[in-house]
Parts: structure tokens; C-alpha cells; sequence
């Protein structure tokens, strides 16, 4: 996908929400345990019931992995059954990988080959050659941490550089931006830091963010779409717990679909203030 | 496994190696795959022919991952063939994971709770709480990026903190020193760059450090265990194309010997030098 048919995805739907994929399976309705396959049931319940009101999903894989191969089955057949019946939306595959360029390559291979993900998360640490075997896939994506929504965000994130005085997710942000283009590189900028998105969008003004840490982690959707929003929107913001886990009877369906409409008729409105519909 | 623990089967078999398990079914012998399970019957032909000659074994979780449900399949299994026939080995999950907190909690589950590593590796990038889930299981360690082996590591790990004049990865280490012990932490640092180890050693005298890069990506044995052993040994390096591809005939598990005694011969040598053996 590219980041122009991401954004008139964006206006057809009137929303910038990413729903999470988080699916724990000590959370999920316990009527769902009384038939097989109890965790692909409940995402496909969940993306039945959400895919008009989102443009994008985004499942973490370390509830999935946690599971060993059953876990993996499931992810497999998630991202077939969004990728079959809601071609339009775009999948992340929230892995936070990143290792040397043969191994950055395996994982390449693994999301955006293997599992036909449009992108993955990486983590900087490692620099460059850890990032760029990613863009061999056409038309995916990387989706690089710079400013993250944790209360460990402040432990290195924010380190001055003695040269540049650039804090270190400015220095990431300055630093990889040469690596990719805005065609298949975001970036993670955590809604619990919405202040910092002002700076951040000086940096990139054109990049797609994916901003996670609204609900659950008490960011704040105005206030992301005040600083951060540009004119394709360029945001892309995550609700995980908020949405999927809304209510745990048989019921849980079309409560995460209420959740999901409160938050796309807000983004409606922002879009609207913002004059992109 | 303790530290202690650790440096007793290093003194036992005058060994500090790491067998890299980056096993790819492209660099397999080709006769393996005449019968079922040829990745499964690499490793398990590698391990006996290694478990001797090293004291830890690091599957690459990337190289696993590449191949969906059978990859993992197999990676439990050999994790579970060296957990019961080499139960002195120390096995550590090359994943560099990390995310805000109930994640990490997730792939602390995955990896040492469920699959029963000893340890896995873990990326500074987001602070405390995306390590310190990791120290829920007891004798269980976290392996901590600090300075990598790759090109990359000189985009962000190099950066200078304005205030404290410390390069990031020592910053790292500093801080997250605090975090763990020397008893379940480790850090990783690239044997590409070890005349950095004297640095590195001035801030964490006493823990382990895991040592890839020694081999095909060019670092020196013998300057690592000139810059990096302590009084412990302190080191585990880890080799892994150089060994486990030595050659893709059916003599691959005898080579593969061949290559690991070299390095246990050398290292030997160095652990006498020391006067730790």
C-alpha cells in the first residue's frame, strides 16, 4: 500500500483508527472456550465488527507467540482472513524486531514476505543495516520506534547529544529518515507524549505516524491530532484493550464495535477541522 | 543458572563458547533433506557433535520464525533435545524483544516460562519496564543490547550524552546495571569492537558478556579475552556460521567438531593465561 492510498482510505472511512490485535487468551469471553479455535474466533468477531470503522490492525505478536505454534497458526490465519475479506486494510505486525542485516532479512522475509504483513515495527538500537533489509519488500513498510508511549521512553529516548543537542528520538528520527522514504517508513510517537509531536513534526512534517498509548495508556486523540496531524493525516492511531476487550460476555463483539465508532466519529470530527474531508 | 554455576562448566570444559543455532534451511547439507525433519535433524547432528566443546547454545529466533509453524516447531524441539540430553547447557533465545511492559511480560512467558530458555535477548530502546518483566523467572537471565556487532552500531550506540559525556551504550549500561544482578543479567557486546571492552569492563567489572561478531563477521578471540575476561571469565562468545557450516557434505557434524575444537583449543589457552584453569 502506499502512503497516498492509505490516506484516501483514510477519508472513504473517515477514520485513522489501527485496531490492536492484542488478544490474550486469559481476557477473551469465556463462552468463546466452548468451541474450538477459541482465539481466531474472537479477532475474526472482532475485525467482523470493526473493519468500517478502522483503516488499519495491528496484532502484537507476543500474545500470539506466546502460545508457541498454536499461537502462530492463529496470527497466520488473522492476517489471511483480514487480508481475504478486508483487502483494503493495511496489517502491522507489531514484532518491535530488529538485528543484523541477515538476520533483519529473515525477519523481512518472515512478515512481509512469508506472512504478506504491509509492515512490521523495528527497533533502532542497532542502526541502519538493521532497518534496511525491510524495504526489499515493494510497496511494505517499516515502522520505526522513536518516541514510545512507556514510562521507560524517558530512559535513553530523551538523551541529549553532546553534539547536535538533539535528544536521542530526534536524533533517530533525523538519522533514519535517509534510510527510507514517506512511501515505506512511519514512525512509533506514543500519544502519552502528544507535547512532543509539535517537534517531532518539524523534523518529519510528511511521514505517517503510528501512535499508540490512547485509552488503555491515557493519551489523549485531540490532542494527537492537534500536534501531529498533517494534511494526508499522516496518523495512524492504536486502540487495543479499549476496543477489544470493551465487555467480556457474548455481547463483546458489538460493544468493541460501539468502542470503535466512539473513536472513528472523533477522528471524523478532527479530519474535519483539519479540512481533509 | 547462576553465575557461579555457569563458570564452573566453563572451568569443567575449558570452554566459553556459544554455538549459534542460525540455522537456515538454505545452507543446510542437501542430504538431510532426503528424509523428513532436515532442520530438526541439523541441530540435533550439530549439538552432539558440539555439546562437548561449548557451554551455551543461542538459537537465532529469525531464522525460525522464516518458516511459520514448522520453524517453531522445530525450535521447541531442539530447545527441549538439549534441555534433557545436555542439561549443563545454557540456551539463550536470540529474539531482541521488547515492548511497554504487559508485552514483555508476554515474551518473558514465551521464552522462559514457556519454552524453557535460560535467557533471551533483550533491546535497551524502551527503558526499564520493557526489560525488567524478564526477571520474573528465577534463575533466568536477560541479555541486554549495549554495543553491537553490525555497521549500525555506530548510527545511535556512539551518540555522546551532553551531560554526562558518556557514549550511549555506555549510558545503557550504566543505567541498567540497576535494573538486574549480575545473576540474571548479561549484555551483549560485539567482539568487532573489543578494544571497547576495557571501557566496558571499567563500568560492569562482573558481569557476562555475550560476544557475537567473533568469526565470520571478522572479531578477534583473542582480543576479547584479552579486554573482556574477568576474574569469572565473564565471557560467553558465541560463533555460528564458521562452525555449523564448516560444510554441507554428510561430514557436516564431524567438521562442525573439527571448527568448535579449534576454538576450544584457543580458548583453553586463554583461560590458562588468565590463570582461571
Amino acid at each position: 500500500m502506499t502512503a497516498n492510498e492509505l490516506f484516501e482510505n483514510i477519508k472513504r472511512k473517515k477514520s485513522f483508527l489501527c485496531v490492536g490485535l492484542d488478544t490474550d487468551v486469559t481476557k477473551i469471553p469465556e463462552h468463546l472456550f466452548e468451541e474450538d479455535d477459541a482465539m481466531f474466533q474472537f479477532n475474526k468477531a472482532i475485525i467482523d465488527a470493526t473493519a468500517d470503522l478502522c483503516v488499519a490492525y495491528k496484532p502484537n505478536l507476543a500474545f500470539y507467540e506466546s502460545l508457541g505454534i498454536e499461537g502462530w497458526d492463529v496470527l497466520e490465519r488473522t492476517v489471511d482472513y483480514i487480508r481475504t475479506n478486508y483487502p483494503d486494510q493495511f496489517i502491522i505486525a507489531d514484532a518491535k524486531r530488529g538485528d543484523i542485516g541477515n538476520t533483519s532479512a529473515m525477519y523481512a522475509r518472515t512478515f512481509l514476505g512469508n506472512m504478506n504483513f504491509d509492515s512490521v515495527t523495528v527497533a533502532p538500537y542497532m542502526g541502519e543495516d538493521s532497518v534496511t533489509p525491510f524495504f526489499a519488500y515493494e510497496n511494505k513498510w517499516v515502522i520505526l520506534l522513536a518516541l514510545t508511549s512507556n514510562k521507560g521512553a524517558f530512559d535513553f529516548q530523551f538523551t541529549k547529544d553532546a553534539e547536535t543537542g538533539d535528544r536521542l528520538f530526534e536524533t533517530v528520527l533525523k538519522t533514519s529518515q535517509k534510510w527510507g522514504t514517506t512511501d515505506n517508513m512511519m514512525y512509533v510517537v506514543g500519544a502519552t507524549k502528544a507535547e512532543m509531536l509539535g517537534d517531532i513534526r518539524n523534523i518529519i512534517p510528511d511521514h505517517f505516524l503510528l501512535v499508540p498509548g490512547v485509552g488503555a495508556q491515557g493519551g489523549s486523540l485531540e490532542e494527537v491530532s492537534k500536534y501531529g496531524m498533517n494534511s494526508q493525516c499522516g496518523l495512524l492511531v492504536n486502540s487495543s484493550r479499549q476496543i477489544i476487550y470493551a465487555d467480556d460476555t457474548e455481547n463483546f463483539a458489538i460493544a468493541a464495535k460501539e468502542e470503535a465508532l466512539k473513536v472513528q466519529t472523533e477522528m471524523a470530527t478532527h479530519l474535519v477541522a483539519k479540512g481533509l474531508i
